[in-house]
């Protein structure tokens, strides 16, 4: 690899986020009726009608809008969208009883679930944090700490540490099994160390600190496999490793076959959750002002079993997932799994300087604009097979929207442009 | 029993909490070098000199004080005592790193021990709580807040609904067995209910309302005997009964023996802490305004229980603790069991007018008068023989302050005259 090759990339990302993919999201997002975003789009861009809200779909387009405009993209629009799309969450999904966001309303605002999802409130302060990072409108923290208070109160079990799931709307924890309430997951904890860093990098509170720290060391003591490091995905709340199951509430068409159960549900690791794992816990770090080598050991295991298990030599892009000790499972591509697998990549040829990861990266890179991206219209193709052919081909859902892509656009630049100012 | 019987005990009963027991502790806790309140004082009142303000001692004594004036008694001494109370309480014993109380310091105020116990922190709120409806001043219930959202993010268990109990200072769970963190317990959820009550009788506000109702349900469906209705003391943290065991923090010299466990330790009710229990019930619907009549099973079977095995028809009193069935097991008297009991048997004859209850009541009142209360000086002894005789004599401790005594007396005032009022 030379200094060519990483301009390249760097070039072809940039025209592209900025030509192609935000443009996608900023024309046709936006809900000019009820305000708020419309994500449900079919593989030529069209609406395809369906008639809800997520709070998933709400909070991580917040996010992308307020990211793309920290980066400094999309001009006034994204700041002005994403403010729009803070009054549509708080006015709309935010519980003045009970406190939090409902799961679920109709294209109106009309709530049409109203649990409270764990997950859906990690983006929740994850977006409200990232939106007054980029507008230093106070509204965005208020309701970030408003949220992690909740959840601190609600969730967090102290016996074994680490947060509980799915609860009802008054914060009642929701049954055992398939209602979710007895398990903890690798999923909702990623995504709360993602959510603390940003609401920690906004508020510089000790308090957000501590829980950050804490549930970093929950995250390596207790979620990764002891012997090989990789994320384990499901557990029951006394952090022992249980068979992955279906719940009954779901924000991904998670790899299931019929039964609902995997077919190796008690030996499985994803490497798209990997290589998102690592680079979000050096992103931790950075904000945490803590020592990345100090965790080399843990990311290196993580890079290494990515790249010599999860990317296909073969075909390009990362497969879905596979055992904890080596080999895969599921040879399908998954858009999320690249766009994730893009940054892990790139920041493991940061921290090693070895060139397998750079070769790692181009592979998905090039994986990912040949065959991943839907070039008709902007976004990307949400699954396809091991050889790069379309599986579903709608462009946006209650879930798939704008988050993974776009900010793993966004990363890679930022990580690009300080690989080619080492090289200068 | 005519009205003459229940003036006599009315007037006996304020007369000495006025003219002796108030007295005692106006005329000697302060403490005028440091702060605070001392609480040691030997059979003679004499300060005993042991170096500690444990969080007990000072939170009971500001619950005292506060109570007293807002009934009437000792005049602005109460109030201003109570306000440099809570000056010492949030000076030295407030963590301004993480949050929440320290469990004991010295008397100069040092921070000798620094965990973090949920008990300290009922009486926290408690006092707090009680002090600002007293004084309309904004601090105390400031302070009861915090520390009410504090527990709730670190302390409630959504598993299983109810709170752990134990933790040290940054609010890391205790380990288990005798550290304690793997138990739930009655008497730290009791405490719980009543702090509840007292803040939200404060506050007003509905989310505090709706943590009393949840801990009074929990209270009622796990606490409770299924069969007969008497309290449970030790629980694991998924509510199965465990047997009694000795924590190494203690704020109580309980009736452990040799070998710290209870000679029936996995079938043990204790009367003092069942009528307290039934009582402070019927506070909690007052101040909810809820209908006493729903939960009438629940109360009647308690106080029956109280009556049929508590209450020693021979010397008088309430003995310690037997099982739940009936029967007796510990026939010695405690200071404190006897203060609840007295409340609790007033509440019973109030809402059915069974005379038996009547008689319950005066049975423990000339038993306390009689024996309880060391005339000499005005205060309670701790611990005597079935018969009478003290067997520890300190009138004051870490955890043994005016607390039980003082609101025995203010709360036992307010219901005879209630009996008066309907005589008349």
């Amino acid at each position: 690899m030379n200094k060519t090759d990483v301009l390249e990339c760097r070039d072809k990302t940039e025209s592209y986020l900025s030509q192609s993919l935000l443009p996608f999201w900023l024309e046709r997002m936006e809900d000019p009726v009820y305000g708020g975003f419309i994500t449900h789009f079919d593989e030529f861009g069209a609406d395809s009608g369906e008639d809800n809200k997520s709070l998933i779909s709400q909070t991580r387009s917040i996010y992308t809008l307020a990211s793309a405009h920290r980066a400094g993209y999309g001009g006034s629009k994204c700041a002005d969208m994403a403010k729009s799309g803070i009054e549509f969450l708080i006015d709309k999904m935010w519980d003045n009883d009970y406190g939090g966001f409902y799961w679920m309303t109709d294209r109106s605002g009309k709530v049409i679930k109203n649990d409270k999802v764990l997950y859906g409130h990690s983006f929740a302060i994850y977006c409200l944090s990232e939106y007054t990072i980029m507008s230093n409108d106070p509204i965005g923290l208020e309701y970030a700490e408003k949220t992690f208070n909740l959840i601190q109160n609600h969730c967090y079990e102290p016996q074994y540490g680490g947060y509980l799931e799915m609860f009802g709307r008054s914060w009642d924890l929701a049954g055992p099994g398939r209602a979710g309430g007895d398990r903890k997951t690798l999923d909702v904890h990623m995504h709360l160390m993602e959510a603390f860093t940003c609401l920690y990098e906004c508020s510089q509170k000790d308090y957000h600190k501590r829980k950050l720290v804490e549930i970093i060391k929950l995250l390596i003591d207790k979620v990764l496999h002891p012997e090989y490091g990789t994320g384990i995905p499901q557990f029951s709340s006394d952090w022992k490793q249980v068979p992955q199951i279906k719940f009954d509430i779901i924000w991904g068409w998670d790899r299931y076959r019929d039964g609902e159960q995997k077919a190796n549900p008690s030996d499985n690791t994803c490497y798209g959750h990997n290589a998102e794992f690592a680079w979000l816990l050096i992103h931790a770090l950075k904000i945490l002002k803590y020592e990345i080598s100090d965790y080399r050991n843990v990311l290196i295991r993580i890079f290494e079993h990515t790249v010599n298990n999860g990317i296909d030599s073969k075909y390009g892009g990362v497969f879905v997932e596979g055992p904890h000790m080596g080999g895969v499972y599921d040879t399908e591509k998954e858009f999320w799994q690249q766009a994730e697998v893009l940054i892990g990549m790139l920041d493991a040829y940061i921290i090693t300087d070895d060139p397998k990861y750079w070769q790692a990266y181009k592979n998905v890179f090039d994986f990912t604009f040949d065959k991943v991206i839907n070039h008709n219209v902007g976004e990307w193709w949400p699954l396809l097979t091991r050889e790069g052919e379309p599986i579903w081909r709608h462009m946006g859902h209650a879930w798939k929207t704008n988050y993974h892509t776009v900010r793993s656009m966004i990363q890679s630049i930022e990580r690009l442009n300080r690989i080619i100012e080492k090289i200068n």
